[in-house]
């Protein structure tokens, strides 16, 4: 099997090399001098279009256009699937804008270069069947399988929703602890070791990315408001209690 | 050496079991029926008071009440030790209240029986000379040191300044991320099972003890406005790059 990585950034790179355990992989990247591991071979946007299965790793935001770019490119009974940390919007965008011929399954690999530096043993995939034979579907659930990974079947709403309060908060507390620039200190608790933990693990990725995840997931809209209230609710208790500091 | 603790809360119950590995502790609750570990002796708030050092475990909110109706109790060279989690305002009730010939060691054992459950080895323990003498000072850096604990010795301002920033700020996150009601899920990444492990460091503890940081150190005032700036800042930022989700 020839799996195509269309997108060789940071997670593009990692996702492609833990691939290439099951089958052979070829990947391609607008930007002709990015490094890739060893496991991935650099090839023609035209190659990458012509594998069995285009692994879409581009930014949430390039979707539409990376979309509309390759759609008269694709030939009948190519699988392509997404690996967006959203599903709705892209999956809805995949349907409209993808050749009838082009089966469709959406995925969420939950892990990345940071989290699954040690191996992705035991990490979560999301998968959603869009548009695919059961026989596709079942298949790569069985490769995700192989890769020891814990697949999670969701449709992409359910994702959407569960991720805004898991994924979602994590990036949006990490990027807020970045911008008050917490530092390591001689007298770290374990809580704030983990606080610091949570920072690295959200800010090695682009902004971009953060800001898709919070910008393309309809869900993440409330999550924002629930976080901002319990935060106002936390400094009222404390005002209320009187502030001694402040007389 | 015979160690006294006074207040056999959470906290108490728990360091009073780890110093019982460099002396005789004995302990003293106002509530007659806590249960202690067997490695603590209870006894009557007299014979607390009359130990070689007191060890002192109550609320921040409860230190110049109790140190009130100790005060006159005290024996000439009595070394008095507090735990508190915040250091400028207990060293300075104590200056005051306590009689001219009472010794005083300000501590704070950056641990707890959650934290600490594996052993204190390698974990914070911040220590601030306040009126000792340099034999009792250095006795209980090196006594600290026996336990494996990492010795901080800081000034309390210097302590309150940093401890708003590490501790202060992790037991805010806490407690904001806890009202919001966060559960564990199938798609759990590594940063989200972080910010839970946070919530479970900071709120097994009593609320009390939350407000009492907050409260009663002078610095927390600013980390909390600087938390709620950092807070806007990427709120606004996703705003003004346009939700696509509000239209």
């Amino acid at each position: 099997m020839k799996i195509g990585i269309y997108g060789l950034g940071r997670f593009g790179a990692f996702w492609g090399d833990q691939l290439s355990k099951i089958g052979t992989v070829v990947g391609y990247s607008r930007n002709k001098d990015r490094e890739v591991p060893k496991s991935i071979t650099k090839v023609s946007e035209e190659e990458v279009l012509s594998s069995d299965v285009i692994i879409i790793c581009v930014a949430i935001s390039s979707m539409e256009n990376f979309l509309i770019s390759i759609k008269d490119k694709i030939k009948p009974g190519t699988l392509l699937m997404d690996t967006c940390s959203v599903k709705v919007y892209p999956v809805e965008l995949m349907k409209k804008i993808l050749p009838p011929w082009a089966n469709i399954i959406g995925t969420h690999p939950m892990f990345g270069p940071d989290s699954g530096k040690l191996g992705v043993a035991g990490l979560p995939i999301v998968i959603s069947e869009v548009r695919a034979t059961k026989e596709q579907y079942n298949f790569w659930i069985e490769k995700f399988n192989q890769l020891n990974l814990s697949v999670i079947e969701m449709t992409p709403d359910e994702h959407d929703k569960e991720a805004a309060y898991t994924q979602g908060i994590t990036h949006f507390i990490g990027r807020t602890l970045a911008d008050l620039h917490l530092k390591r200190s001689s007298i770290s608790t374990t809580g704030y070791n983990s606080l610091l933990d949570i920072i690295k693990l959200t800010c090695n990725d682009e902004y971009q990315l953060f800001l898709d995840l919070q910008k393309y997931n309809s869900y993440t809209s409330l999550m924002r408001t629930d976080l901002k209230n319990s935060l106002n609710r936390i400094l009222n208790i404390i005002e209320s209690e009187g502030d001694i500091s402040n007389g």
